[in-house]
């Protein structure tokens, strides 16, 4: 199916380097266009295993938040408590309504007690934190930065970092930022990434660098076959990294997403969903986010919720789905009721096309970097 | 180029209706697939402006406010003012932030005094409703209903509508709806839709009607030649229809966008916008959507602004742009500085694939239905 572009669909400031390294397929992200595929999902996802990639990750869009309210402001987003949170620390953050429902789950940075940006998933959460801001008639000014994030994943980034920022750049732990300079410019760097092969996210602020950067890091990476890469489904789903919109939406809260760690109700004074949220904290949700087997050849395109049966009874839904050929089977996530979601179960999935037998898994296939 | 099918990309109840159509293109609105092309553009503005189509459009999401503040909360989203506005009429209404930049460009409808439907263009708005409700602590519920709408756009709409609907739906007046029944159930039907060939907007309420009153409206169109069809962007340029994030953006304020005639900012007492545009409102804008006519073949697809140029200063841009057969012409649509914006006015536009003269046009192709 062809995709009709307009400017509606923004591109962004690596688009004119993701053509020529032949993308062969977008989907859009936060209004804007986001790779999918350059060789086949398959060869990107063996590239991606073996070598390092570059990704136009321009789609994490960043909300900045700016003044003495700033941290305020943050924390009446997210039910995590943010008051150990540290100039130079990345902070996965389950941002929800009032009724505890997911609305998007970024990657907050603090930048300075009173400078904070949010790199968001697929929602126009700008929309909700300036609303909030405004009507709390907070200290606090929210907009959207020339910030675009490049990301460099894959086993040899360190070492492609290092030659492009310095070998400084190594000693960054994980969900930890510093500032590297590029053309004369600081640039966030962060050691983070939609991947579980390790890498760096770098936060090219001002457009104009975007070429430049680009170019530097393919001519500094040849001999370590560098190429263009983009958040590859089958690594992602072996990972367990959930995608907003895909394997959750406002419906669920974050508990039902096993992002339980990050809530902390008792403490996160001020966030807007915590009331809500104590409640199922204390019962625990009824339905979860689980890793699934689904049996057989490689699946159709998971493009609609698949819903998961034991026996007639809906006990639950597949939400993302592809054939793993390091695994040799179709790895799948889903959302399954506690009455079927133990390791072992046997269930039956509903595809466009046909039925097919389901396993529920004890983990995802790889959980650490 | 190919487009990535993910659930996070959502179908519509007419999906499956649009897909035996043959449906070839698709953009991505509101997180949800709009079809763009059923046969090839030209021949859908060919058979649109002939015959009668039907055209998923569920992507255009309701939020609806409901509760004794409903009334009161709209009024904070709009400078237009609403006070006049009675149940059963229709109101474009834009949508402004506290700078009094475009949110949205949504049609709202009031069902009662204390329920109404926002009818939104391509970016979620409810984000933004739900916590100005919330943060401003009114007694109004804000949420996306299961309504999806179905247009039903073309010369011969009125006939096909009152086959399936009853010959009073032809009394509707321009932006009026009305509640008429299919399979037992009322739908809200208005006369309204994104053409100037005239037609109505069935807003089906219950995912479960889509494909029955599809099929009922295809069924009863025989004999009238009636297909699927899709917004189509020649026919929406020639009649000067605007698209939110292709034409304007927060950047833009409604006056920038030749709406000012439903900015009343003297009297739309609670707009968040209101004293941001009434700074606006007395000075004018310094730049205007403009109709332009692009010489020469027929163009890329402007996928991107297009800068316009007067010598070697910038004054302006072309953001969306189609061959039209009836004009023989490239049709476009711009914003451009007022010192370059009367009729008449020859520019130069710079596309990806070099440039082209431009004029200024006194108004669009096609202004009334």
């Amino acid at each position: 199916m062809q995709i009709s572009l307009s400017r509606r669909l923004r591109r962004t400031p690596f688009s004119a380097a993701v053509e020529a390294a032949g993308v062969k397929g977008y989907t859009v992200y936060n209004r804007m266009l986001l790779p999918t595929v350059f060789d086949s999902v398959e060869a990107d996802y063996r590239h991606l295993k073996t070598h390092v990639q570059l990704w136009d990750v321009a789609v994490e869009r960043q909300i900045e938040l700016r003044g003495p309210d700033a941290g305020r402001l943050l924390q009446i987003l997210t039910p995590r408590d943010l008051r150990g949170m540290l100039p130079g620390q990345c902070y996965y953050i389950p941002v929800v309504d009032e009724t505890g429902g997911m609305l998007n789950d970024p990657v907050a940075l603090k930048l300075s007690d009173e400078r904070y940006w949010i790199s968001i998933a697929d929602s126009d959460l700008l929309l909700w934190v300036k609303a909030l801001g405004l009507a709390r008639q907070l200290e606090v000014l929210v907009d959207e930065p020339d910030v675009s994030p490049l990301a460099v994943q894959g086993p040899k980034a360190d070492e492609l970092m290092a030659r492009v920022f310095g070998p400084e750049v190594m000693a960054l732990r994980f969900f930890r930022f510093g500032f590297f300079q590029f053309e004369g410019r600081d640039l966030v760097v962060a050691r983070s990434g939609y991947s579980r092969q390790g890498g760096f996210e770098i936060y090219v602020e001002g457009a104009d660098l975007g070429m430049p950067l680009w170019e530097a890091l393919t001519r500094a990476g040849e001999d370590l076959n560098v190429r263009a890469g983009c958040p590859n489904l089958i690594e992602r789903i072996e990972g367990g990294l959930l995608s907003y919109g895909n394997d959750m939406t406002r419906a669920n809260t974050p508990f039902e997403c096993g992002l339980g760690r990050f809530c902390n109700v008792e403490t996160a004074i001020g966030c807007l969903g915590r009331d809500a949220l104590m409640r199922v904290s204390m019962d625990g949700p009824i339905r979860q986010i689980r890793a699934l087997e689904i049996a057989g050849d490689p699946l159709p395109s998971c493009d609609r919720a698949w819903p998961l049966w034991a026996g007639n009874v809906q006990v639950g839904q597949v939400t993302s789905a592809a054939w793993s050929p390091d695994y040799a089977g179709n790895v799948a996530i889903g959302m399954v009721r506690m009455t079927h979601w133990d390791p072992g179960t046997e269930l039956v999935v509903e595809t466009q096309q046909g039925t097919r037998n389901a396993l529920v898994r004890g983990g995802f296939w790889k959980s650490t970097t």
